[in-house]
């Protein structure tokens, strides 16, 4: 399965493109979009949704990376080898998490080159076939690198912002949430939303934070956008407060 | 077949997440995405939107039905078969239409449980693993419920209100066109609209009714946005009137 | 491989009614959406998208091409083999350039009907069924037509109009960028936007003009939205200046 992860946002014809690519030289192998909209430009923000959201996907998944705001600079392009799933994009932060957190890594610089490189759309041109490699079997079309050199040190753990806002208006944060007591608040927005296990368990139209079915911290609201309730935006911090009993 | 209908929104991870099971559990069996942006939260509406777009689906289709706001209760999850197609979802009225209309229908209640269930994204560990069985030729993991209860007798044959509007601007009703006269009009935002066979026969920028592709009343206008001129929204509530001659 | 390049927008129920019958038809083959929000109802505009955007599909490939504001109206049906691609939609201009630009051409009518044709969704009711047979193999089910009566005399070579902003907020022309010397400065909004090999070449958050990864002048901003800098719509008027050295 190859299975991508992009900022192309929901239109246009981009995603179409990569896609095309991909049946025409993996025909076999399907293909999942499962964020079409990381945010854009922010490769720091996407590094931490990619673990927790590639997390339940098939052993030997290939996962197509693409948030590039350095495309067509000397940034490097990398496939990493991650416990048992295959990444594949450009080396700016992007994996950093997926690196950091895999118990087994091993990673390659892309040094393959197509006929035709674009200098704006290397994910159709350049990681999509080497997408279809993989997903074929071949080896990664380039040389060993330390693979943690794609880790970013100054990055956190976990990251205490918003990072996505979904269309229901739930906010997902990149928190993981077995860290955090289910006796912890969130503030947020000048909030303090409690731990609900459930949506059902919550008061209608009243903020709770919950552990969203890919294990990060999600701020939601039973029946209702919390997105709107806490009038959140995206790169919104929260603060863990730990109540003394 | 697969086909999937949901109130997910057209952004996000979730349906990406459903398809990477199917494709898992169910590779050989196409999935196509009919509705991810049902009304939010609103069984109800949506309820009348699954018979009308699921009807042309080919024999043996599977839809994966969620709209599904009491997720982690104790809400029964169903599967139906109905006329030649199978349904399943949760039991909270989504299903009540498809049910009432259906020459022949058996239902059962879906008792198999996944490792994993998360307590908000059943769509993907419960209803994608079923509708996977399904359309891979085993039975429903359950046992026979009477189908009747899945009905809700307090709802109406035909809804009377705009349930979707799209792209276009162009207003999905919850009523039969078959049931409606052509020389009837309908009254919306206060505005009669009279009977088009088709766009081109309307006058540019007028609203009228017409019956759409799959058999309901549509409100819309040739070459603008029927929404826009007037002013429409999910939930108004249409009349129709039949004309004295 | 099937293509679809419509103006359905990125929501509701249609395109996914049209893939539904490309699978039951055409089992084997695989279908990618590469424009989906091609300019509603301005079949003008998106004939200048279809030559670029379908120019990079593998030979033999099926384009479904609907933006066909006379659905239901007597406008003819057609098919187009245009060089070693396949072209299928409603011949009102949509594909004139794909006519003029192509080194060998021919037509046929579509004059096979289904049994159910719908007023309002010849798309999938008529020109995917036909996708299917040609993608299939099949001859076109018509007969041989005049492939210059396609095309539309009166409009030009290439438009120099905005007609397609994406999700990042380029601005993507109807102008074919070799044509274009990069000495030239692209006039837009009453700003002059110099010429940039790559995002990253340009200085952050200023409009300038690249040759797309599709052969199009594109106005875009290096880490912004040109479309929010400029206050861009689609269909504003661009002019190419030619600078005296």
């Amino acid at each position: 399965m190859i299975a991508t992860f992009t900022d192309f946002g929901t239109r246009g014809p981009y995603l179409g493109q990569v896609r095309a690519v991909l049946h025409q030289l993996a025909p076999t192998v399907p293909v999942v979009d499962i964020f079409t909209d990381l945010p854009a430009f922010d490769c720091r923000a996407a590094a931490y949704l990619l673990p927790a959201y590639s997390a339940g996907l098939p052993a030997d998944s290939v996962c197509l990376c693409v948030v590039d705001p350095g495309v067509g600079t000397g940034r490097r392009a990398v496939a990493v080898r991650a416990d048992d799933r295959w990444y594949v994009g450009p080396d700016n932060g992007l994996l950093s998490q997926v690196v950091r957190r895999a118990g087994s890594v091993a990673a390659s610089s892309i040094d393959w080159r197509p006929d035709f490189l674009s200098n704006s759309f290397h994910a159709r041109d350049l990681f999509a076939p080497v997408c279809a490699m993989l997903a074929n079997g071949e080896p990664p079309p380039g040389g060993a690198v330390d693979s943690a050199a794609l880790d970013r040190p100054q990055w956190p753990d976990d990251l205490a912002e918003i990072l996505y806002i979904d269309a229901y208006g739930n906010a997902i944060s990149g928190l993981r949430a077995a860290a955090i007591s289910p006796g912890a608040q969130i503030e947020l927005s000048g909030c303090r939303c409690a731990y609900r296990r459930t949506f059902a368990e919550a008061e209608p139209s009243t903020p709770f934070w919950y552990a969203n079915a890919n294990g990060l911290v999600e701020v939601a609201a039973n029946g209702a956008s919390a997105a709107r309730l806490l009038a959140l935006e995206v790169g919104r911090t929260l603060t863990v407060v730990i109540q003394s009993s």
